[in-house]
């Protein structure tokens, strides 16, 4: 970057495993939480907030690896204006090179009725807590959540009261999606004119999708005067979501004429991770969502001929190469050896050691016998491994169906080392299987959802199923990718289960996991 | 509406059967297209781009079909600048009771560059080409394609010169969605104080949304002082589509203080027809999409507790039945008459002559039979009925998968009017079921996508699969819904075929539908 400012840096702080990770449904392992951490971490983003340390055991841990994990990146925990809350936020992120506690309290008049303070008690109670997270951690974030519907002067006040309590920045959240860019550029400009000491902290901007426009609130919330923004991959989050992180980071790349500021995101490694944070969250990206779209980069064949090929300046203002989408990439067969297949792995954004690609050269190999070609997708989808099938496993299964009356199926599964039969009917193969597995198994837990993709086109495609299963207010997804889609909805079934049960074990008696909510809190 | 003049007034110009239809995979048959359009013409939207008359024999037809139908709503045929394209348009539209003529051209040097016109050959084009719409219909909107990257001077030159050939409407395209909020309203606002004649006609914006903010530009340009917006529904459309028409609505009603426009929209048809359209073009909505995602209105049950419940707005901008979304509401079961499914549906958006209703019953009854408990989205699939099933029929079918060796599927078919029986092998028991079928009604379409859901939650769930082929540049999307998996593919994929056959059919030799691009010129 040349002919830039310090002043023109916009900070990147990434919530996908926290406010993310928190949409109904969108729960992720802890082997997840790590992976997509490190995915992060690589890709240069500035804070990553990787969860909310007191609402369970499994949040801890994973905040607290990632924090000792951590090479670049700032590793952030959320805690309410607690002094339990801040303690063990740092606790958790206390190892990380370069931590962040970020503290916040609802300042609207809605949410100062629900702890029923008074402006001046609630006043006192955010200086104690920002002082206190101050003590432990030289670097603390304080965000005033529903800030846009907060008045004025109140907001002000509690503004100045944390900075002099040693906030470094301060995040304005637009908690319910109800803000426009002029209001969103104005408001973070009044606040940085109005507010005493503003000039020494970082403002954040922090923005839902409810009404389509996070993308343009956050930029608005820059040329304001922000300089963080808040965001998640793919937009992921409750409701709409928050601000995607690929159309902050693209949109001032494209448009650096009219917004001459940047990241130190390396947007080539936007695609990876927005197929990892999809498969590992169930969340697919629409085909005509911006950036990562299937369809983002898609021109119809037709266009080409009257203007695309002539110049690709006319219908391209980005190129699909800036965000890691490699251009018409030839696809492997089954006389491609480990080295192609390592080449092509490590241009998908994947990198493997020698034991690992022994393991999947296996796989592919398998693959590409019942497949002539293997396309990137289907590597990516080879590479979404199974990674906690310890307890059950599937052994064998053979299913009968169609018009004739009801689905048939007979599955061999191995529980803990042994082998067991089950013969179920259903009202198709899938509801047959599950019921077997369920003979063999016996469990509560209710699909949420069932969804099939295939991976590739063609009829040989591989078809990738996953499958969510809740119990007791826990939350497991399970995929799995395979050529015969009754099997790999078996798989991915077994899969989930698998995770719940880690799950349960992890989170042990009475310690719900879903004890204390949070849920889209800021 | 109180208290709003006509000045506040926005017009919604519905462009989902035009941009939206021609996304690469998203093409629909003339029945959908009738269908939408109705739909669309229920729900108030002022104008209704219906398609491109002049590039094919069946875009004329739908247009056509759909102007004769009108009935508030106008309704609108694209054109390039040149005399045949514009008569072939009004030909179409010209039984409407109201009706558009919408011509176009690409004015920015890079488009310019294409037929190689200097600038006052294409401004003499344009004089021309307008004055003749004119000439045939009152109401012509001009567009200058590309006009975001178009010379200053030369775009008000040519503004100019269509208004003063009779051009009612100008719109200003952002053709490769390069554009930001501060400055599509600062376009509209020069322009507008600039060109001579700029206050007799109206002004329109035209987003796309390759960086994220095809909404937030939408209402900046009307902010400005334009007053129509081009919209999609679900934001179809090519590439990142389309400003999607639900979010500027919503956006308008929800911020009604800060941007105090009003349209003529019902709100509450919105759901309805954000998943006809879903449904028809195959492209699914994400789960976290703004308005229209099934989460757009989900809290984390964690939530509730805290704030949620104990008041509604702490939360919720916008309630869920302003879009259509019914709230709570209970299951049918197999005990439910006509006059519940009937009023059910009606809720639902659906419109039911008693014939149909007779129809729909049986399927109910047999479907409640499967299930114990039929929810809202089970009914929505049911709806989706087979509507060109003529030339292929599925009489029965049985298939055998597992985990030991290749599917077997033995099919069934009904091919205009006789059996035949295939049986096939291959890698799963879609692989082996579509080899069944193409055995028996050999054919080289190529399988595009693939997709199953699962409709409701719980493994005795329907699977709505869609199918989409692809055959000499003619695409056709198949659904079917049923409990089993296998069978539904079965029925999505001779669903696919069966339009196939009869796009074929219509379009008739050398008359390909293709023939003509014009994916993306607006």
């Amino acid at each position: 970057m040349t002919n830039v400012t310090d002043q023109d840096r916009v900070l990147i702080f990434d919530t996908t495993l926290r406010d993310g990770e928190q949409s109904p449904g969108a729960t992720m392992t802890h082997e997840e939480k790590l992976e997509i951490a490190e995915l992060l971490d690589d890709m240069g983003v500035d804070i990553i907030e990787a969860g909310f340390p007191i609402a369970s055991e499994g949040d801890f841990k994973a905040v607290s690896e990632i924090a000792q994990r951590s090479k670049n990146s700032r590793i952030c925990g959320l805690a309410r204006a607690n002094f339990a809350d801040i303690d063990r936020c740092w606790e958790a992120i206390k190892h990380a090179e370069k931590s962040r506690i970020h503290t916040f309290i609802g300042t609207s008049p809605l949410h100062r009725a629900i702890p029923n303070l008074t402006q001046d008690e609630m006043a006192e109670k955010i200086h104690e807590t920002v002082s206190h997270a101050r003590n432990l951690c030289e670097n603390v974030q304080w965000s005033p959540m529903d800030a846009t519907r907060t008045e004025w002067d109140y907001l002000c006040r509690v503004i100045e009261i944390a900075i002099k309590a040693g906030a470094t920045t301060i995040n304005i959240p637009d908690t319910v999606g109800y803000t426009a860019p002029l209001e969103s550029a104005d408001l973070i400009k009044r606040l940085i004119e109005t507010v005493p000491g503003a000039d020494e902290v970082v403002f954040a901007t922090h923005c839902h999708n409810d009404l389509g426009m996070a993308t343009a609130n956050s930029l608005a919330a820059v040329i304001g005067g922000a300089r963080q923004i808040e965001c998640t991959i793919n937009g992921l989050g409750e409701r709409a979501g928050n601000t995607a992180l690929e159309e902050v980071v693209m949109a001032m790349r494209t448009r650096n004429d009219i917004m001459p500021y940047h990241t130190g995101i390396d947007t080539t490694k936007i695609m990876h991770i927005s197929r990892r944070v999809a498969t590992v969250s169930g969340f697919n990206v629409q085909f005509n969502k911006a950036i990562v779209g299937k369809n983002a980069f898609a021109h119809e064949s037709g266009i080409h001929q009257d203007g695309m090929l002539k110049n690709r300046d006319n219908f391209e203002i980005m190129r699909p190469e800036d965000v890691g989408l490699s251009g018409t990439s030839l696809p492997l067969g089954k006389h491609s050896g480990r080295a192609a297949l390592r080449d092509k792995l490590e241009t998908l954004g994947y990198e493997i050691g020698d034991n690992q690609l022994k393991d999947i050269f296996v796989r592919f190999k398998d693959l590409a016998d019942r497949k002539k070609e293997v396309f990137d997708d289907d590597l990516i989808a080879l590479m979404t491994l199974d990674d906690a099938d310890d307890h059950l496993q599937l052994v064998s299964m053979k299913v009968t169906c169609g018009t004739g009356g009801q689905a048939e199926s007979t599955v061999e599964l191995e529980v803990d080392g042994q082998d067991t039969i089950a013969t179920e009917y259903g009202d198709g193969p899938v509801d047959a299987t599950f019921k077997a597995i369920r003979a063999i198994y016996p469990n509560k837990a209710h699909l949420q959802l069932y969804q099939v993709h295939a991976v590739t086109a063609g009829t040989d495609a591989q078809a990738t199923v996953s499958v969510r299963l809740e119990e007791d207010g826990m939350i497991a997804t399970g995929q799995s990718a395979n050529t015969d889609t009754v099997v790999a909805s078996a798989k991915a079934y077994i899969h989930a289960l698998n995770r719940l049960i880690v799950r349960r074990e992890k989170t042990g008696p009475g310690a719900d996991a879903r004890e204390i909510s949070y849920k889209d809190l800021t």
